[in-house]
């Protein structure tokens, strides 16, 4: 099998696309056709994701909006609707886990294997055991997060540890350690473009996800434009409420197409060479 | 109702005992007879909880041990178990969390609703948005990570950042911040006994939850006197595998009775005043 990293450059090429997305359902914003059926989260997925499959690199399904309504079951039907359908498209089940050796073992074996998801999101703060057992998975993807998209990121991220922010010290560690087997990515939110320059500049063509854009309110162009690698790739630019909940009437999966064909517009427009 | 840490003061007084135990299933260490049964991780939980309640404060179910192997059910089933019949011990809910504020709100609604815990573990990389969803929960207690027991915790946990280590910033921001509403509370590993000292003087009478004691190697004297609270409680340390295998045999819940009954008498030893 292909790894991660290589599967993710074939979708980029094959569907021109840096664009993720989020799938974060949100049951009282589905239409009311949908809202009625009997596995309403997978059936608003699977409409999505038709509509949109070709013009994406990825689906982003975050597992709080399944597991707080115990719907685990409609979680593994859309990953298995993705894989079985959309074979290119990567999926990234956004976990951030974070926990010892011998816990984080089950949960790679919960993200991979019980889920089948491409790549999982992990937390850093317990150190290299923590990651080690994702790691081990070497055709899978493992992003670790590094500068998050929201307010309170700064608080510990942004410390001087001791020199340099502890942002960049994970980024660091991320490279020089963690990607030992070539699949370890980073999450750096597109709200803070210039830290999104400074890990690029550490972490050579190291692919980012980085979310919030939309919603969030990070700039497009700012974060294609920092972000990128040298080729013009290098990035999974996630959107989730921006592209999900664009209608909520009849018409909601048209204009999910509609608004993740924009985005990638907007994002291939700075990418270097420009598409 | 009682506040979180309110209960834990009547737990700890009327068990007289600062022992949490974690519930990490793992079927294959099993005795014969419940693996074969038809919901071994419950009845496995129930045979422990039975054989122990009476000298705990916690139970502490640990998320991955059900979520790799879709014992979600079996999970909400073991913590309604112990509301029912042994209301005065507290249930902690291992997850450490960690995510975006909106995330958050639905994490905290699987903690705190889905599964009715009384507290649950979280993750301080996010800073206070990310914490503050479960924060608002009064009732409940919200245990944020801040010297984990782990090998790889020092990575980030002990860099300066940038005079002190990131680890007791964690401290004085629960302290000073988090704890607006009295109930948040941090983990600090046993295997870090001065570390322990140090979250001790920053937090006041704060409690700690200490895992790393029994096959972690933390030692359970320095952890009580470095850990307790000036009134000989304040702790919450919790031990897994030594207790849950200690026999692997039929004998499995009398020996977890007997290795819990001689985890708390070594903490009671060593608590001010001596029990």
């Amino acid at each position: 099998m292909k790894r991660f990293i290589e599967r993710l450059q074939d979708v980029w090429r094959q569907h021109d696309s840096l664009v993720c997305v989020g799938l974060d359902p949100e049951p009282d914003r589905f239409p009311a056709l949908i809202a009625s059926g009997a596995a309403p989260i997978f059936e608003f997925n699977r409409a999505i994701i038709d509509a949109t499959a070709d013009l994406v690199c990825a689906y982003k399904p975050q597992f709080a909006h399944y597991a707080a309504v115990g719907a685990e079951e409609q979680l593994a039907r859309t990953i298995e609707y993705i894989r079985q359908h959309y074979p290119a498209v990567q999926v990234v089940l956004d976990v951030k886990r974070g926990d010892i050796g011998s816990t984080a073992e089950r949960y790679a074996t919960e993200a991979f294997v019980r889920y089948g998801a491409d790549a999982a999101t992990v937390n850093p703060y317990l150190g290299t055991d923590s990651l080690e057992p994702f790691l081990r998975y070497e055709d899978r993807g493992v992003i670790v997060l590094c500068r998050t998209s929201n307010p309170g990121g700064r608080e510990l991220q942004e410390l001087k540890a001791p020199d340099v922010p502890l942002y960049q010290q994970v980024a660091t560690l991320a490279a020089q350690r963690w990607n030992s087997r070539g699949n370890c990515l980073l999450v750096v939110g597109a709200t803070h473009p210039a830290e999104l320059a400074q890990v690029r500049a550490l972490v050579g063509a190291m692919p980012l996800l980085v979310p919030g854009v939309g919603a969030q309110g990070g700039d497009v162009a700012q974060a294609v434009k920092n972000g990128q690698s040298a080729d013009g790739t290098g990035l999974l630019i996630s959107s989730s409420r921006a592209i999900l909940y664009a209608s909520q009437g009849a018409d909601f999966a048209s204009a999910a197409r509609a608004a993740t064909a924009t985005l990638r517009a907007q994002i291939n427009q700075h990418r270097t060479p420009a598409r």
